[in-house]
């Protein structure tokens, strides 16, 4: 392809956090040119600069209904439905050969049981679950280079995965013991308009939610249970923070033998040396939000104390943790060089 | 009334914010006993303290309907209550021979016209209104003393009022030139479920609202006008703080002659000098809305270059312009001490 | 002594967050005097709320030196000073036969080896050391009666104890894995200027610091060690959020046998049923910053699955974590209602 | 010069947070390669991504003394230095035929009397002074082109005179009764480490400032006296939000006669029509500072009642305000699209 030519690209589900995010990516990215935007069913067609007065002279697309998209050429299409509206839709696109990042659940869960399970309905397209790729770039890049269909992961998912799977296919820790406090900025629970998400309900608050009971925990356990080459649970406790974005991840974790710190450092360096968007900082670093807001990266740091360790990661959830890897899948799966409109 | 008499107190609307706010002040105020919670229509009956956790301990009542409440024996009732619903009940209340705190809108407009012109609906309790009292505390006490129907002041009204008052009845400035510039917390937006009261709306951003249509200006009007002795229009502006309460005012004012400050200072003194909750910082001096906030105190503070004044006034939304003042207004109808409950 | 009678109490270190908070809870408290305040070393001589404009009108008295509230009669003093100040003031006001509520770390560790490996510094006062009472209320009430000094706990390990205590003495969990995950507002890191405590390094950002470093972890594994009886270390990571003021610990506890929320719910409910500022909120509650902060409750819930618990608790880090904690051991240790003040 | 050339480029006053956000938008600016970082006197040699660990992989260069960037050729400096220091740094740039953006107030001001005035010290570099041109790109764009030095406006001055130049060109408004009320998020305030910047001190609280004493005053008058070409005199009172970033402006004017509202459009559109960076949101629109933060984008829109009118602007402080509008001002000086690097 040459460097000049630019690819056709849609979004559906434009008008939520996430699809926002995807506009103000993809609007500035070298090799896109958006075509065409699709809402969620039943809203209003409307443009987007209208719809967001911050992306006026940015995208002032139309967006519309799905219909339209669908009818509308395009090399790959970005879907930031909800779950069970994103797999009907993909089906259609990828019928149209239109190649899809999906960053709704719809495709992550592999076994359409758990689907079932976790979301309480069952997988409607079971054909394209067997051919979607997990989208978590560092970890199956060759895998989506040659994919159609990619499943982009969860945003808690992908602060927890980055961090642990490294050091549990060097088998340098306990499988059965692993612990995430995962601590998240409020545009993670979306857009909704509930008394729980009202300025006051949260602003100088704190809490944990979802206790034992969020569907992120089985995605989370899938890879982990992969990478330890045997079924793994964790124990997963999600809180919201008072600000707008970023999720920070304490994870506590045991070593198979104490003070190996080295040999952390080795797997993580190992596993993201050569990754731009992972930033090992190191043992006794600090990670923060501020450093990964409004980014694609995720930084990582370690303590060690005998057989214990605490492992913290940092994420944008918008950027990393959705819009940003989405952006990043797409690039690998076009030739694009990885950081093209990331940075 | 003897010192440990403690009198019947219900609250009508109890679980709005400053339906809340109520609940904590007379919960612990000494000479109250609340024997009766009110939700508005629709509401299910429950605990306040299901409903807001944060009471537990503090006030367990049951929150029932307003008929439940209009049957119970009272002293006196607040009606927290949407506008239009609260003279619909505080005509039944005082029916039953007991006094009415209404903090609603429904009688601080003396001119029937001017409030159907203003909440876009004829006033239904004309009969009443004739009689109610404005509460502003340190304007009306007397008049609040003998009251049996109080109508306590807008938040944005109360820290305007109290700064421009003394200033216009000494005949200091001109009351044809008063800009005030109003910023207040989320908490005075009420907790109507929005997306514009969306905590990512919110956090992080600011933005002036309904400017030259708030409902809060002719009530602004209808004091300063009493007070100029002539019909006074002003500009009034509120914005929306990324807080939870707190209503600072900034006002541009012209002096009739320059370098009046000794004479604010005087005129301040003399309205406010034997006043507890009014503080009158000074000249130059800075008020912030920390200082206030959780009290209700309303601070003042003045700047002068030749005839140019800036005056700025703090107080919080919900006590000195809710709650707070309300329970003032208690104390001075039924001869308590005019902090008891407030510090 | 008669219900009328007020005690005269002062205040050393008053113009720390934690001094001026309890100098705003003192300042109402029906049975006491503020008959004096003290700054640190250094600190210019003016009035309270000249230093503090929000207590204009609650508290404007002078802030001296220690020497001159040295030389007041007292029946109480409250420190409020750093560590290692607190305890050369703090065997001055014993000599002169004032009881002693110290809010520093100065007296909360027994054993003065343990105090001077965690505060780099050699223990100063070992003859007082002997006889501090820890003044974690609701577990050493008795103790505190009759205390001439009580070392009232840290904020981080309130939150822990709270919850952990009465779940290790009723042998209900593993005592070898406790892991605490505590996450608090920027008010506990105190008032000092540096860098890292610039609103804007910390605005819209969230950190783990001072992992397996943090001073209050010795202090938690005392008094955890002689609830299990042995000696207990835990993991203790705490963070830092964006708000003022709070602390919530997610706690990550394994139960002795599977599904025991009915048995740790007994055991809640044996030792804080009876309590006013404990609230046991049940399996599967939601506690929350917002339910607590400007008071001085604790709300505690838990999850269980299998032998898995987590344990959230939630406070005050300057009420019941410091000042609010300070009046309650005031009230027990002069026969006033615990209450007294605090609500 | 050719598109594929990149400039060198060097940035005195790296670690302050202007200086930060230049970083951040030349490492990705297409015609730009950074060579040289400065620090101010008295800093440690560090590389940016240790001292910003937010850069690491955007920016890793060192970051020097101002002799060793001095001795770099170059060929544009960015000078984010504190007044004083900047004229001193900008004449040996100058000396060296080295193209300056100065972000500081030291040539702002033409006169050198007001300039000594306002900031406490005489001007050192006069003979620059006389040749240094205003950078408000869109009204000084052509002298920019040809510029050797450009002035960068201040942040509040920048919301002020993008709406209210126009108006006075166009001789619609008064010039004599200009109110200008801003308020500006913490990062405006600069990286200083004061008591008053501390976080408790801002969240959740609101204030105004340097009223009548502000240094923007003077350099917001003399560009509006040189619109309205006669000497014009602002109220101009800055607020601090507390929020990271932006600036929203609420300006209270009198146009010549009533009911402008169509020829304040006409003068906007003729100004701004053909502008990317300055959004003319319209009549009774509502700006606010989500839609522009971390963007290069002014907002305004405005409100008429018979002859008064309200104003309101919107922008970043560390974008259009600074850092943003710097690199609008070297693409305008070089001949680089203008939205290069800023979208």
């Amino acid at each position: 392809m040459s460097a000049t030519t630019r690819m056709r690209v849609g979004i559906a589900g434009a008008t939520g956090y996430t699809g926002c995010e995807l506009v103000r990516l993809l609007a500035r990215h070298d090799r896109v040119t958006l075509v065409g935007l699709a809402h969620g069913p039943g809203s209003p067609d409307e443009s987007m600069s209208t719809l967001f007065p911050e992306l006026a002279g940015l995208c002032d697309l139309p967006v519309g209904d799905l219909a339209t998209l669908l009818a509308t050429p395009l090399d790959a299409v970005f879907l930031a439905l909800p779950h069970c509206a994103a797999m009907a839709a993909a089906a259609q696109f990828l019928a149209r050969k239109v190649r899809v990042i999906d960053l709704s659940a719809d495709y992550r869960l592999r076994d359409a049981r758990v689907y079932a399970a976790t979301y309480a309905t069952p997988h409607q397209d079971p054909a394209n679950l067997a051919h979607a790729v997990y989208g978590l770039c560092e970890h199956y890049r060759a895998q989506i280079a040659d994919a159609r269909l990619v499943a982009n992961p969860g945003c808690y998912v992908t602060g927890a995965l980055l961090p642990l799977l490294p050091l549990l296919k060097a088998r340098l820790i306990d499988p059965q013991r692993l612990i995430i406090d995962a601590k998240s900025g409020v545009s993670g629970a979306g857009k909704k308009v509930a008394p729980g998400l009202h300025f006051c309900a949260i602003n100088e608050s704190f809490k944990a939610y979802s206790v034992f009971t969020h569907r992120h925990a089985p995605e989370i356990e899938q890879e982990l249970s992969v990478a330890a080459g045997a079924p793994v649970q964790v124990v997963f406790t999600p809180h919201l923070l008072p600000i707008q974005r970023g999720i920070l991840s304490t994870m506590y974790v045991e070593s198979i033998r104490p003070n190996m710190s080295s040999e952390l450092a080795a797997a993580y360096h190992a596993a993201y040396g050569n990754e731009f968007f992972v930033r090992v900082k190191g043992a006794d670093a600090t990670v923060e939000l501020q450093h990964v807001t409004h980014t694609n990266f995720c930084d990582i740091s370690w303590f060690v104390r005998g057989t214990q360790l605490v492992i913290t990661s940092a994420l944008d959830n918008l950027m990393k943790g959705a819009a940003g890897q989405a952006v990043q899948n797409f690039n690998i799966m076009t030739g694009c060089a990885e950081t093209t409109g990331l940075i």
